[in-house]
């Protein structure tokens, strides 16, 4: 609710166009859809400019039919991430409409938005095959978001040129998101060598003092190069929710 | 160097204006100048559109005076971080025009560009009063990069209705830099309530559980809300450099 | 055995109306069952005012058996928690009359105490949809100790308006549990809103830096709203355990 | 503010008592007053029946002096806790009314509230001597929100004896702060004697694997004994709070 | 090779009895049987006064099958402890003899000695009921080794009187083996009550915070009893093992 | 209170030689001295056949002084641990008996017992010269208690030969104590040599990866030599006191 | 891309022969193989003197043979690294030429190099049996690199005369690889014994405090011996490939 | 003692010229001179090539002078490292001949060998500035072992191309010591460009996830490219050594 709209309730409650108990209500909550186990927050779009995001991990089928079918009444896109392959296919039955991305394993419904977006694309980077699915799970948010992106694959510290053969689809994107797992090298490098705004990615790849993403991640915020920022270990989804967030602040401008 | 500098130079080979052994030589290293201790980068600037910023924990007066001459004769701003009042003093005898800025312990040398920046100003927000000299290094880094900011301090999520009445200085700005130090929730509730991109600072405040700063670093990686991203333990000036990363894109594109 | 009942088995001594062996023995040790692999505790519900608990993992249907058969052959009522679906459903072979709540994981046997209890119910709260097995195990002891309660699922701090909707039921209740996994800043906002007393339970929902619930469980310790307390990662009995010793020493008093 | 306080101001908009700019201004903020560095917030006592705290810990002299004159002012009183000796020196010179316990390392301002309390008085126990710092840091608090308390101090395991000497006091009492370093057994073993309502503290005394006071308070949270709540190391502040908010349910009700 | 048959070597070189070079081997390696995968040291019962203990855990069944026929050749009995139940099956079919307690989960081969030892029992004692399977460890080693041992499980710190009602037994015993998961806080309230020598062992029963043992490890070690030992989590082996220790020293003295 | 004694008080009551209200006050408590701040213990010494010892860490020198007041007006001995050089010399103006070992930081009163002890001494052994202040607060505990020992210094593994050259102390003695930082590695060699029990005491010597003791400490619980105990990081006294208990419980026999 | 090589290019751009478009594609990027989800990397046997290896772990079977046929098409060697036995079956099924080594978990193709190497074998020495499968991924990549080696297995510091025994080979060998898990003390004892270069390797063999490994890494990296350098936890082919570096260098000398 | 060494002392007991109680005591024990807190070993040199390196951290001038001077009485050099400057002037004045190398931290006596060494000089390589004293560390020790070395300073990540300037160095160095803090990302840099031997060193800089060094250990350790090789943290004398046993290793072959 803006200042704007509150100012204007005020005003039909002067009016007397408004009854106090129903504006006492207004002003007590926005308005969101109780379905018992969840509450269904229909303003999280108006609020943020991203359809709502529902994580599958530790959710049941019905739990997430149920959460989806009031989304889709409301007219909005849905997006399921952290879907393992048997729960899709359960939550499939009832929503056949619901799509599925093995490999990233989000589970999308609904067009994406015909989006302009910025003029270059998005780029997103690993550091080796393993990390893949991580980027993926960036990509598909980002496709759901209507931000056109590019894949960057296996461009680790470990073979440099490799890198620096695609320094120029870096230097033009208006941010990266670069995923690495075991040290975590790959953001400090792509960060000294471009300006671009960086969302560093750490994954769980790798065994032993690769602590489960711990150490990547530590690497990532310990990074002596300046302004990249780190989200969540394995986090594709938030990396590419952070980049929405620039694209929508600077079409907003 | 860009693609076209590249051809340009080697152009300039085939034409026989330029030797062979010379352009070796340039296509060998970008230059630095060299102080023995340290490399001195004066491409980074170009680069990363950024000054070059020298941490000063762990360096001497005589190393920072050194490094700091040679960027001086390079005509570029130099912003040394993390120096201790000590230090500063140190340094300052050597070097009369560097500034210092006590909270925020950081001296900057050279007069900030004059920027017109962005619109709305840059949102710099504490959850308590023990956060601002993180806060303050964050906001002399971007005055240093001619960002316009503005200070929501204290308005940690024990008493929401703080932060409820800035509501509409988070939704303009551009970007917030959001530091909260103990259990670090404030970047959640405030990635909750607008959609503006987000980088959280988690602080050193705190005692016993609050583990050096660990504890509000993991809350805010862990964060429910979607896209906040994050930087290391009291790294104001890390946030900074993130968010003029996002506004030069933006000015770029 | 209390300071009178002392006094009065020492006057039987005196009185010669009880033998100094028996004494003794009376005085050497409070009465228990010995079943080799347990000791059933007879008092314990007499000196804290709470059936017999049976953690359920780690023991064998065997052993719950044993257990709650001499619990039951005392009459005193049992609820055995954390109980996998397998196990329950073994040891219901033996005991059928022992209920079974799956989402709660805990098997109660015996009607719950006829109990006026406190006027408003407990409020039990889950940040998200995935804590709620943790607030169903609280929900569940709850009601074998008599004390009402109210469910508030699903308010975590990403969309604070559905809290600020239920405050009324918040404030009203005698204490609140409030069930938070990820970063786990709910506590700190419930508690900076009401001053109703409020247990935190940390649950081990979310992934990477959620640590298996380690990041919720120091995130409410170090919680900036004061006079929260906290039990262990997805411990809900003991949550409500808490809230029972609170309510029996209001009612006693 | 109250539904019913809302309920009014709607009604004198409606009447055209209030004018509709200031009603906005109203609703869209609670009350606090803003020191730039801090934002002192008059209705917390309103919401949670405390007066306001303040933790000294990281604020300069100046800056506890700024929020107490503002509380002062106000008429309410004050609490700063974890105030190192010469820091309370340097206050004490601006504001000759502020108190200091040295051993509690707190400075109260203000007379404690006349207050009836409850019949018998709360228990503070402490495991060993070491722990006494900790301890009074709760009894200072509980004295300024006039809450009757009483000292059961050096009772740890070793020693069981003298804990089962003082069980009439634990089992009186309407609640105990237990206060333990080391192991932190204690804990577990009062709360499997009495039915009291438990806050446990862990302190950070011991050395080596005592870990700075996670070994205790993770035995804590372990504990074997049902239904005992656990707050940061050394937060004796924080557990005296806990209790405050249980009698002022109780005396509520 | 003790000093005097050190000598007698010696002297059986100069008397010409024993060739140099042969003399030389002898006294380059003391002899130990070489499997490829594994040294089978014969000498180790001599030096220690112990079986060959075998590790299960990590081992294939052929290679437990090799070492323990060996051991079988030169008459020795053999232990070989966390083997898994389809281990265990996997090995009696080669080696029939082989017992199995699967409590335990140890693997014995051999009658134990006929030893008098020591007049009373070791006391091998839990906290609760799940802690058994590790006593049983001990229990098993100590039979092996001819040592008589009690049980007195499930005397845990929350029912202290089940505990008090068993200290003649604890007095009377030679040492004490004391197994304790979650908060492991028995082994402080038990040496708190007697003099003899405690081997402490943290068990990994338990969830959230007690960390696979690591919380029940540290409490023990940060015991504020004096004088007690500690092994590492889960090792019943372990501490069976120093009991015999002290016990051999002492029929040795 | 033995059993007898128990039963003796018992009988008085029958036989009308003691009062019932004085019979239950000497059955609700053990004698201890109240002092406030501490209650000294003076059954201790009867139950574990120990002096009374003071952590004098964390404890002021006034506390110091009154607690051994109170134990020498007892008749007892007295060994204060963890004091450093300036709080020894406070306790000692007031209490100038008291002498003081500045390497083991420990200040004992009173003349240890004349004790025959076990014939062979006590070897007390350390990796390194750093090690040897732990191992001089075992030494001068276990005088304090009457046991003789035999320093081994330095014989960590980096020289073996060292060690192999004082195997026969190490065979002879009734118990050793191993003290080692950095790796901890000695107590697993010693263990693999000698069949005598074994208390490792891990030290916070070394740097880096030696996490203050905690890596010697894991290493030692995870050593691949059978039957070795382990006491907190740098606890010499509590080696000791470990030691204490297997030679009383020895003599006893 | 050597420097000789690039005047050569810079030459040709100067005598006409190399276009200049042509010449700055090639400075741009060295040469690797795209496959979408991997960049195969031709050049790095050339600047590492190794073979191409691909860590299975994480990859699909699809990717492992496209990666392996990429490389076989262009003549050179491959070497799998943990791949389970399952991955392996899968992959043969494409690329029967594929040989696999359970107990090493690799999977190498092509005829290792007749390498006359150095004239004495590379010890690769275990504490226990179960620290095998690690020991022999090493040995599979030394003899994929020409590399002699030499088994010396279960020496572990728990039957020092084991170790001992085999001295001669260490003294000889031109490097060692010491694989231990559990306390991690063999790299020490060695180390202290020889002054061959070392490699050691920890293993995750142990339970509870061997923390999977953590423990044995950080007592190598804490070693009291001096110069010996360590991989990550059960890394056999990195410490095979360090003996490769030192080895190619020694040669190249 | 050598397998020759031994066969000669066996020898001349056959021949009569060596008494057997004098060969039993050579056997027994190789020689090492004892002073109570330290026994030095003057065979080290001779098994490990190197001279014996006193750790000065922990122990006081007293100890360093009498070791120091036995070691110079057996003609042998000193080198005592992590000395601090008061320290180091204490021990100066018994020993004036003792030099001090203030930013690396140690003190060396004695000539360093006339060494032809290897061709190249070995390449000691710092990320950043602060990482320097550590690099002194290693290469005062190399000096003190006759081993010449080259210094490549400030090359660290964020400006790649100035450790591309100097590759030439690095691929011609027999070894290169690669010294970073922060997130440790430069030996993964460096190891994937040329085939050198890395010994790769943590250092403690940096602050908040830098964890003092942790987080650039687990990175080195995690590294993507193969066969890098990792000290431990700040351990600049250790890496040295690393590389001494090499090219000691390398010119005895």
């Amino acid at each position: 609710m803006t200042r704007d709209e509150l100012r204007a309730l005020l005003e039909r409650v002067r009016a007397g166009t408004l009854d106090v108990a129903e504006a006492a209500r207004s002003l007590e909550a926005l308005p969101f859809a109780e379905l018992g186990y969840a509450k269904v927050d229909h303003h999280r779009t108006l609020r943020l400019g991203f359809p709502e995001v529902v994580l599958g991990q530790g959710k049941s089928a019905e739990q997430i039919v149920g959460i989806a079918r009031r989304l889709i009444e409301a007219g909005e896109n849905v997006l399921v991430t952290r879907v393992a392959e048997t729960l899709a296919a359960a939550v499939q039955k009832e929503l056949p409409a619901l799509a599925y991305a093995p490999l990233a394993r989000v589970a999308p419904l609904g067009p994406p938005p015909v989006a302009p977006g910025p003029s270059a694309p998005v780029a997103v980077v690993t550091a080796g095959t393993s990390d893949i699915p991580v980027a993926e799970e960036a990509l598909e948010t980002l496709r759901m978001c209507g931000v056109p992106a590019v894949r960057v694959f296996d461009v680790g510290v470990a073979g440099l040129h490799r890198l620096l053969a695609r320094l120029d689809v870096l230097t033009a994107a208006p941010a990266a998101i670069v995923v690495a797992g075991m040290e975590g090298a790959l953001p400090s490098v792509v960060g000294g060598l471009v300006a671009t705004p960086i969302v560093a990615v750490p994954t769980s790849v790798g065994y032993g003092t690769a602590l489960g993403g711990i150490t990547a991640l530590f690497g990532m915020l310990t990074s002596c190069a300046s302004g990249i920022t780190v989200v969540n270990i394995d986090n594709g989804f938030g990396a590419a929710a952070a980049v929405v967030r620039m694209l929508r602040a600077r079409s907003a401008a």
